[in-house]
This record gives C-alpha cells, structure tokens and sequence, in this order.
C-alpha cells in the first residue's frame, strides 16, 4: 500500500526494486509480495504463519530474512475495553523490510505516525526499532484508556453510582485486554531480545540506548497491565462486597417494616372479632384508644428500629 | 488395522514384512504386533505401559526403539465441552512406524487425514512429524470449539438470557478440558523436545522449520488454553455477580411489593374493628374515602418506589 | 514380624543372622531391631527419626546404611476420602532390608503383595523397587478412588440430588487428602532420584527401566492428585453456583406468592369494613362477584409470574 | 541474666571473662554486653540491628563475629492462634555465645529446656546447634497446636454446633500465624546452610547429622504450615458453604411457613365480609366447615413441604 | 533548589561548578540542570526518562553517568491509606549528585531529613547510600502504617462495630498500596544491586554493611507489604463471613418474628368470620380466652425460637 523509500508514497500497486532500501507497508495476501518473498528464498512455512490469523508472536530467522510477528490493540466495537489484536508481520532483509498486516485502517494508523519520525537517511534497523517504538506506544496507550476506566469506576463505586451489570461487564473486559495485552507482552519481550542479539555488534552498539528504551516500555507495559489486572480483582471485592451490603440493607428494611406493622394488623384484627362480650368495643374512646395504642407502637417500633440500624 | 508403505491399505490381518519401510496403524492390543515387538527387543515394561489406559506422555528410548505416548482428544457424550483422551501411542525403529490406539474410530480419522498429506517417498521421520502434527492440529480444533463456546456464553450473559445451570456446567467442563489439554500440551512440548534433540543432526537439518512449527503450534495451544482457563474464571466472577444482582431485584421487589400492601391492609382492617363509637363509619362517603385514600397511598407509594428503583 | 530369605516366615520372635539376605518386616519399635541396629552403626539420631511419628519423607545414608522413609496411605474411619498416612521406614544395608511400620495390618497387606511378586534370588535393590511400587501402586489406588468419587459427586450435582452438607464435607476430605498425596509424592520422587543415583552403576543400568517406571508413576500421581485438586474447585465453584440458584428460585417463588395472595386478602379485607354505607354489600351477587374477581385475579397473576417464570 | 560456663549461674549483674567459654543469655540491651562487643570490633550497624524490634531473620559475619537473628513464637493474648514473634539474637565468637532477647520469660523458659540438654564439654558450636533446635521445637509445638485446634474446629463444623464468628475468628488468626511461621521458617532455613556452611570442615563433619536434623525439622515446618495453611483455606469454603446452605433452609421454612397460613388468612379473611348475601354464612355447619377445610389446606400443604423437603 | 557542598545552600537559581562536590536537590525541568547534562554527554534518551512521570524503576549506567530512578510514596488526598509515588531521579558523576524530583514538598521532606545526617566530609558514594536510606525508611514509615490501620480494622471487625463500606474501602486502597509498594521494592532491590556491583572494589569495601543493610530493610519491605497484602485478604474473607452471618441473623428473625405473628393473626381473623352459628361466639369468656390463647401461643413460639438461636 505504501512504499517508502526517498520518501513515503501511496500506490495499490506494488513494484520491488532490488538493491534500494525500501520499507513497504502491504497485506500480507499481496500478491507481488508473496512473489517477491518466495523468489528469494522465503520458506513456505512462513508464508502460512504470515497468513494464518492466529499466529503467535515469533522471532524466526533463516539466511537472508528475519520474520518477527508482532499484535496490534484495536478497540472492538463490542465493549470500549475490549481490545482485540491483529498480526503485525515484519519480514527484514538486508534492504527491505515488509510490514503486513491484514487491517488497512491499522496501515493508515501506522503510517501517519511513521510519517512524523522518518528521516531519509534511517538505516533498515532504526526503522525497525522505530516501528516497534510505535507498537509499543499503542500499546502503552490501550493500558493507560483502562486505568483511566478502572479510576472511573473506583470513583463511582465510592460514590455509589454504579450500575452493578455495567460495572461488572467493564471489569470483565478490563481483564481480558489486559490479560491479553500482559501475555502478548512478555512474548514481544521475547523476540525483542532475540532481534537484537542477532544483530551484528555494530548495530548493537549503536542502537543500545533504543533497544533498553524498548525493553523498558515493554516491562512497564508487563508490570502495569499486571498490576490492573490485580486491581480488577480488588475492585471486583469491592463491588461484591457492596452489593452484599446493599442487600443487607434491603433485608433489614424489609425486616423492619413488617415488624411496624406486624402488631399493627393484629391489633385491628382483634377489635374485628365478633366475640359478644368484648368489653371495650362499648367504650366510649375504645377506638381513639386504639388509634393512640397504634401510634405509639408504630412510633416506638420506628425510633428502637433507627437505633438499632435496621431501617 | 492400516498399513501404509507404497500405499494405504486397510485390512483386519496384519503382517510385517522386514526390511520395508511401513507405517501400520491398529491397537496395542493386536497380537501380531506384540509379538513382532517383543521379538525385536522392545522391553516388556514399555509393552505394559502400551496397554495401560491411564499412562502419562512420555519420550522412552531404547537402542532400536523409540517410545512416544501421546494423547488424542474427543467430544464425550456426556457434555458437548467435555473432552475425553486416548491414548496415541507410536512406535518408531528405523523402518518402521507403528501408531496405536484403542479406539477404531480414532485411527480411522486419522487415517484419513494422514491420507491427505502422505507422500510415497516420505521419510519416517518425516511421516512421524505429519502424524504429531494432525494430533496437534486436532487439539487446536478443540480449544477453537471451546473459544467459539465461550464467546456464545458470554452473549448470552449479556443478554441476560442465560440460564445459571446450564451456563455453569458448561463453563464446569470447559475448565476441565482446558485444564487437561494445557496439561497435556507441555508434557507433549516435551516429547517433542526430546525426539527432535536425539534425531542425527541431518535428519535435524532437513526437518527444523517443520519442528520449529510444531512447537509453535504447543506453545500456542499451551497459551491459549490458559487464557481461556482464566477467562472461564473471569466468567464464573461475571455469572455470580449477575446472579447476585437478579436476587437483589427480587429482594427489592419483594420489599416493595410488601411496602405497598402492609398500610392498606392495616386501613381496611382498620374499619373492619367493631368499636361502637367509630365515627367515621357513619360518614356517608366514608368508605369511598377509603377507597381514595388507598388509591393515593399505593400511587405514592408505588411512585416513590420507582423513584427509589426498587421496583 | 516377617522375615524373608529363602521363604516368608512369619514370627513374632526376630533372630538376624549375619551375612544372610535377609528382608525384615516389622515395627520401628522392636527391641531386638534397634539392638542390632545400634551394634551396626546406625546412627542415634536416625533412631529417633525412625521412631517419630511426624518424620517427614527422607532419604538419608550413612557408611553402611541407607535410610528412606516413605508414607502409606489409608482410608481413615472418620470419612470415606479422608487418607491418613503412617510411616514406612526402609533401611537398606548390603545384606538386609528392613521394612518397618508401627501398624500390624499395614505390614500385612504389603506383605501380602509381596509375596506375589517376590522371588528366590531377587537381589536387596531389586526387593527394594518392588517395595516402592508396591506402596506407589497403593497411593494410586487412592487416587483412583478420589476420582470415581468425584465422578459421582459430579453426577449427583448434575441430577440436582446432592445433599449440599454431604458434598461439601466430601470435597474437603477430597481436598486434605489430594494435597497430601500431591505434597508426598513430590518428596518421594526426590528420594527414588537419590536413590537411584547413589546406585553402583552396575546396579543402575540392571534396574534402569525399573526405576524410570517408579518415576513415571510418581509424576503421574502428582499430576493427577493436582488435577483432581483443580477439579473439586472447580466442583465447589459448581456447587455454590448451584446452591446459589436454589435460593434464588426459592425466593422468586415467595415473591410470587406472596404477590398473589397480597391483592385478595386485600379484597377480603376491605369487604370486612363496617361502613355504613357500602353499596356493594347491597348487591345481590357481591359475594359471587368477589369470587370471581378474586379468582381472576389470581389465575392472572399466576400465568404473569408464570410466563416471567418466576414460580 | 545467665551465664553458663561451668554450670548455668543466675545473676543480675554481668561480668564477662576473657579467654573461657561462656554462653550468656540477657538482653539487647544490656550495657555491659554492648560495651564488650563494642570493644571487641563489633560493627555499630549490628548493634543497631540486635536493638531494632523488626529485625529481620538474618545471618551476618564480620572478622571474630557471626550474627545470627531468629524469632520465637509465643501465644498472645489477643487469641489462642494469635502468636506474636520476638527477636532471638545469637552473637558468636570463638569463645562465647551471646544469647539475647528483650523478654525475660522467653529467656527463662529457653534456658530451662537448656539446662536439661547441656554437658559440661559441650563446644560452641554444638551449643549453638543445641539453642537452634530448642527455638525450632518451640515453632513446632505452635504449629501442632494449631493442627489440634483446627481439627478441633472441623469437628464442630461437622457437628453443626460451631459458632460462626468465633469459628471465623480463629481461622483468621490460625491463618495469620502460619503465613508468619511459614516464611519465618524459610528465612531460618537460609541462616543455618549460611551457619553450617561458614564453619570449618571440622566442625561441619562433626555436627553433620545434627545440621541435617534442624534442616529437616524445618522443612518439616515449612511443609506443614503451608498445609494447615491450605486447610484453613478449605475450611473458610466448608464454613461458607454451611452457612449459605443454613441460610438456605432459613429461606425455605419461612417461604414454607408462609405458604400454610396465606391460604388460611385468606380464608378467615373472606368470611369475615360483610355481604348480604353470603350463604355459607347461614349454614348451620358453616364454621364447623371452614375449621375442617382448614386443617385440611394447613395439613396438606405441610405434608407436601415436607415431601420437597421444603420445611 | 538546594545545592549541598560544604553546607546546605538554598536559592531558586542554580549555578554549578565544575570539580567540586556538590549535590544537588531540583526539578527535572530545571533548564541549567538539563543544559549542564546535555553538555557533559548526558545521553537524549535518559532526558526523556527524567521528565517522564511513569519512568519505571532503572539503573543506567553510560561512560560518566549513574542513572538511578527511584520512587517516593506520599499519602494521597484521596484516602488515607491510598498513596501515589512520584519519581526520584539520582544521576551520580565523579563530582555531582544530582537529586531530582517535580514535587517541591518531597524534596524539602528529603532535605530535611538529610540535613540530619550529612556530614562535610561525606563522599558522593556515601550521600547516594544515604540518600537511598532516607528513601527506604519514608517508605517502611507508610507500610508501618498500614500496619497500625489493618489492627484498628482487625479490632473494630472483632468488636462487630465497623461500617462495611468503610472498610471495605480502606482494604482496597491498602491493597492497591502494598501492591504496588511490593513491586516497586523489588525493582529497587534490583538497582540497589546493580548500583553496589558497578562500584569499584575499594567503595565496595568501604560501604559493605550499608548496602547489606538497604538490601535488609528492602527485603523487610517486600516480605512485610506481602504479607500484609496477604492479610488484607483474610480480613476479607472476615468481613464477607461476618456480613454473611449478619444476614443470616436478620433473616432468622424475620422468620422468627412472621412466625410468632401469622398464628395470632389466623385467630383473630378467624373470630372476625360472620357464621350465624359460631358457639365460642356466645361463650361469656370467649374473648378473654382468645387473648389467652395468644399470650400462651406468642410466649411459647418466643421460647421455642430463643432455644433455637432463631431469635
Ligand atoms: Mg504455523
Ligand atoms: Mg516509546
Ligand atoms: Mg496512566
Ligand atoms: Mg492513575
Ligand atoms: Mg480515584
Ligand atoms: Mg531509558
Ligand atoms: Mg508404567
Ligand atoms: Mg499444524
Ligand atoms: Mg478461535
Ligand atoms: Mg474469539
Ligand atoms: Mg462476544
Ligand atoms: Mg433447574
Ligand atoms: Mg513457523
Ligand atoms: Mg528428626
Ligand atoms: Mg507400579
Ligand atoms: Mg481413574
Ligand atoms: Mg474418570
Ligand atoms: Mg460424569
Ligand atoms: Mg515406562
Ligand atoms: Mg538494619
Ligand atoms: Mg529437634
Ligand atoms: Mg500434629
Ligand atoms: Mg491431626
Ligand atoms: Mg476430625
Ligand atoms: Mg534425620
Ligand atoms: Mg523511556
Ligand atoms: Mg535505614
Ligand atoms: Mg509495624
Ligand atoms: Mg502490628
Ligand atoms: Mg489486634
Ligand atoms: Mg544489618
């Protein structure tokens, strides 16, 4: 899709040139590419891996190509925290470097910031940890949108907000992206360390201080998605443990609003029996007795209740 | 039950013909194939173990003979997520191949699989990897039925259109199966480490990027099945939490519910008292203010109920 | 108790001959035992261990000795899946074994075994495998109870039969007993290895394939005993889940049938009052009519909660 | 307070010979103790340690001193499973052994079980070996205890005659405890292979049984308190699930109950209207009806509650 | 802010002198900081480090820079037991000790602190060890507390006086806290190590004790925040029981209580009934003796409910 070699360019059509550095951005079903791949000497069983939709992350390297399959978080459009990756393939060789993915739109995405920190004269090396830097960093903004999240929803827990079923299916999502993320993140560790100790001691040298930035994002996106996945669990208690109380209070109301009228009822069903001699159904303020009698029940059944908490 | 040298051949008889190169597919019970093993050394312990349904995966060597158990998984009748194994075992010398299993239906699916894929001139090592790799390719397409599963289950929660029993016993066995094919997975990540490592290093030449392969497809089975593993977890989290909220509905309908008959109740028995002197049955609209009065409390009541959202 | 040499005698008076092979079962406590013991070497402090109830699982080797303690499990009279083990002291010298249990019926069920499977000439580290497998193959059969147990209980869950007191005091029997066997079996693995390596390596090659199918035997006991560990979670979580609805449904029906009968005693109620003035005590068919009312309004009610389907 | 060199003396006041074997038991903080350390090269950062309340377990070597922190258990009186831990200090130099701890009890309680193991020749270093067992069997008895009481407890689970809050309580603490013990035991196990491997071959072949002893009573502890640990664990689920199953039964008597007097009320209720025209009313066995058709309903309804096991 | 050399100098301009000892307490935004790095070869990279507010925990050593990040807790305002860290850079040359941190309030705390302890002739190796020392303890100073708030929690639980929400709530922050205090001590520990090994040997000599110290009291950190978060969890496992229980009280007497009234109220309605021909009716007595029945029917419930803990 895109070709950048002196400068960036946009073409559906794909031309390879030998001996030029060229980094280009395509599907991994391009035809040309796939060609141009099998041509010099690219094993077919890495064709199926860059075409296979579930391919793990790996760092595979055979005598002129190193294949590194890296994922990319994208928003799905089921839940905002659920992420859901695609294959981001990276095939290097000495003057190109391909990188495939399925997901046109995520192209664009890539590209634009790619635009922003290309210099001309970037060896294949620098644009490969330049472009992982941007994986990364993607990444790293996926976790930061939960902890945004988780601290929404620890503030509306603690204000007592919250919608118990939404709560609970944002921190489900939560802990799928971020178990996910967690994984993916240990295994691109992986393959960041395998890359660069395959590179010659030159490029070693000179690309030391990016390689440890990498490694230091990669371990702070391990810790962090680690450490909310934690706090998903503690939020998870807390959300438990309210509702728990919530439902405690609705019994103890409950409780406490039959006892009121409890004696109530069966003080009026007494006066509505039809016993002949009833002695005070004949006097003369029996009934205001009772209106009085229930009152105070009511009242002293209420205040004992208030005090004890039940209500 | 199969033998496999120039081409596929089915038959009840089995007979061995040295020095010829033969995959033959039956079950460790098969005499012919006991004795032909004992008479070429195979150690009585490994023919015990053959025959033992609850053996675990193992790599066994000895001079002539390789032993490798494997485990092959089916749907069990019981629940659709339940998967049951068998034992795969097979049997390697320098010209021969035997994979045995109990189940005739087992061979028969792979037989047909392996049918696709057999070339005649294929190698035994070469045929040895097409076979671990159909057993893998089987397991990954029961982890993929448990992922699809778990995707449905998780749908229906949020349509709060499932129902508990069934949603936990399925996730029940879910679990058990992931459980024992992560299990399982790097015990066989194992096998597979050891029978690459004492292959002759040109056999490990010719057939690196076909083990590389193998191994990816375990490390992604051990992965994923771990994933799912948590996410059933995180699902049983989600199902309580739901299940707990519909009973703290119930709980707050029934509250209310009781809350907006309790005074009425008491009203009516309150007039049916026979107290001489009640005035207010005198009234002539008395017990249309009853009524009216009924009317207003259950509004009010039911109103500030919905208000509440306890109703 | 025993002594095995030529044959197995049984006597309750134990004479050791010197320079004999000789395999002696018996207790830790008998006086002519230690006695020997003490003339040969055997150190103190080892006395004491083998004399300590609470001695964990050893393997310890001093010029002439070697010392194993090993646990036996049994099913404990207190509940069905509650194992409780003693203690199972080996001690090993050129020419004599002595196996040695505090409980008499435990000597005898292994001796029992043993000699099925012992023969004349067997030399001590064969007899000692052949002890091994014999209380490794008992602690399997542990196992394998645990797990029809588990079976059964998982079927009853499912039949909706299950007592919930009876369950839950069977998986935690279940739970201690696989956490022990687990914890065992993982000490005892270590001991066979030192054992094994502290061979003469004539030794070690006679008895390779022995001590390998020990060993597999352990790590099938270990994998299992936690799988089977997982699994009554698994099961608890089922159960809770279960138990959990239970109430649920039992609440929803108090609700709903509270809901019904609240509108007609309301209706009773309010035909109840005195008022002078209630036309529709006049009418003729009032009765009949709040009969029918009344069962309309029930059978309405009913086929609502019904269709909710929460009665 | 103690000075043991020929025989164990009790004094106050402390006078510290040169060039003889003395074992001395006081406190941190004894002035006389700190100066004679201080003027034989002790670091100033020690003194600070031995003095500091939460010291951790360690073991510290300088030129003529080693270092050794342990910690003695003992019940508070907050809760029988509640033990709180104090600092046992050892100071080791060629002649002496400082044996310090801020509580005189402690002290005294120690050098009693002392008394009863130490011989006139006894080295230091198999003094040492002596002071280490006896703090071990101390955390040993704890750990029994608690093994006794949560049997205890399970019995009256059993029993159904367990106080929940109590029985709740004990968990806490018994859990409390046995993490502490546990990770207390692994960090002493650390400083006695640093002690052992610290002393000269001399020593270490001497002492060797007795070093293997303490490792072994440790790891026995570190076992055993992490499976009490887990049995606490199970017997929290076993708790939850009487209860919540306790609960239940609450539930479904009180829907039962219910269920027999809603009809019955509703009853009463209906003839207690005051329509014209009633013609049970005028029956002569009316009310005699009404008490047979009621017992009929109260009875039924109790016999099908029992049948589902509902009261 | 601060400039140390020979005394503590306070001035908001910072002026620094090249081959003096100095060190130096500011922002990293300080622009004649960054200027004053950037000319002495500070690397671009590490710029961006210092001024990144989630920069993990590092040691980065180039030709003549130390790198040290660590962090500093401080209570939020959010809730007593919630802290946040910011970040402490250290950037240590042959001369200078850089001490740089955004938040002016931690470095006056830290000034003040150090004021206490500096002494003139300090080197640069033994002000980052006491510098570090300060850091450390104003970190066990929060978990301490922590410490002090689980006891109050611990004892308002055991004196059935907390208020759920509450501590529901201050669990969960002490649980974010310890957790992240955990990890951040093990990273700590990390470059506390490292900072020790890329010491030349005779500082490594000199400052021996101090740094076995900081390595002591961070291992009480990771041993105490883990252990504490570990008690959090049983004290949730408390209040989930406790509150459980209360539940199961309040529903008890609820059943209670509707049993003693649902009997009284069937028999008042049932003399409410109008039959022409109820004799009790008539009975002179009869309404006396239903207030009997009652007292005698209300009393006995009561008792019966009281001997079953119901009540
Ligand atoms: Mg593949
Ligand atoms: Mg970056
Ligand atoms: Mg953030
Ligand atoms: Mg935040
Ligand atoms: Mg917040
Ligand atoms: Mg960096
Ligand atoms: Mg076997
Ligand atoms: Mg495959
Ligand atoms: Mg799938
Ligand atoms: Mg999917
Ligand atoms: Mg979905
Ligand atoms: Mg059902
Ligand atoms: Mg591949
Ligand atoms: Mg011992
Ligand atoms: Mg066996
Ligand atoms: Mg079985
Ligand atoms: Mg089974
Ligand atoms: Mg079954
Ligand atoms: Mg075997
Ligand atoms: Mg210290
Ligand atoms: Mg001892
Ligand atoms: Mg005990
Ligand atoms: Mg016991
Ligand atoms: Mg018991
Ligand atoms: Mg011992
Ligand atoms: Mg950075
Ligand atoms: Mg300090
Ligand atoms: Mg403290
Ligand atoms: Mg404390
Ligand atoms: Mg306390
Ligand atoms: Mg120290």
């Amino acid at each position: 899709m895109y070709i950048v070699s002196d400068e960036i360019q946009k073409s559906e059509e794909i031309e390879i040139h030998e001996d030029v550095k060229e980094i280009i951005f395509s599907s991994p079903y391009k035809e040309e590419i796939i060609a141009w791949l099998l041509k010099h000497g690219f094993h077919e069983s890495f064709i199926e891996d860059i075409q296979n939709e579930e391919q793990s992350i790996v760092y595979e390297e055979s005598e002129s190509f190193k294949l590194l399959v890296f994922k990319y978080f994208k928003r799905s459009s089921e839940h905002p925290l659920y992420f859901i990756d695609t294959n981001i393939i990276m095939i290097i060789t000495e003057k190109k470097l391909f990188f495939l993915c399925e997901e046109k739109d995520v192209i664009q995405r890539i590209v634009a910031r790619f635009r922003r920190r290309y210099k001309k004269g970037d060896s294949i090396p620098y644009v490969t940890y330049t472009l992982i830097d941007i994986l990364i960093d993607a990444t790293m903004g996926m976790v930061d949108l939960v902890d945004d999240k988780l601290e929404i929803i620890e503030d509306t827990i603690f204000a007592e907000e919250f919608d118990e079923e939404e709560t609970q299916k944002s921190l489900y999502f939560a802990r799928r992206s971020l178990n996910r993320i967690s994984k993916v993140s240990v295994q691109e560790n992986d393959v960041i360390n395998k890359l660069y100790n395959h590179y010659p001691s030159t490029v070693r040298k000179k690309l030391k201080f990016e390689f440890i930035d990498l490694k230091e994002h990669l371990s702070f996106l391990i810790n962090e998605s680690k450490a909310y996945l934690e706090r998903t669990g503690y939020l998870q208690n807390l959300i438990m443990g309210y509702m728990s109380n919530r439902m405690n209070q609705t019994m103890q109301r409950l409780t406490g609003i039959t006892l009121i009228f409890l004696p109530l009822s069966f003080i009026v069903g007494n006066y509505g029996m039809n016993f002949k001699y009833m002695p005070e159904l004949e006097w003369k303020y029996g009934y205001f007795a009772v209106w009085i009698l229930n009152i105070i029940i009511a009242l002293g059944l209420y205040l004992w209740l208030r005090k004890k908490r039940w209500i």
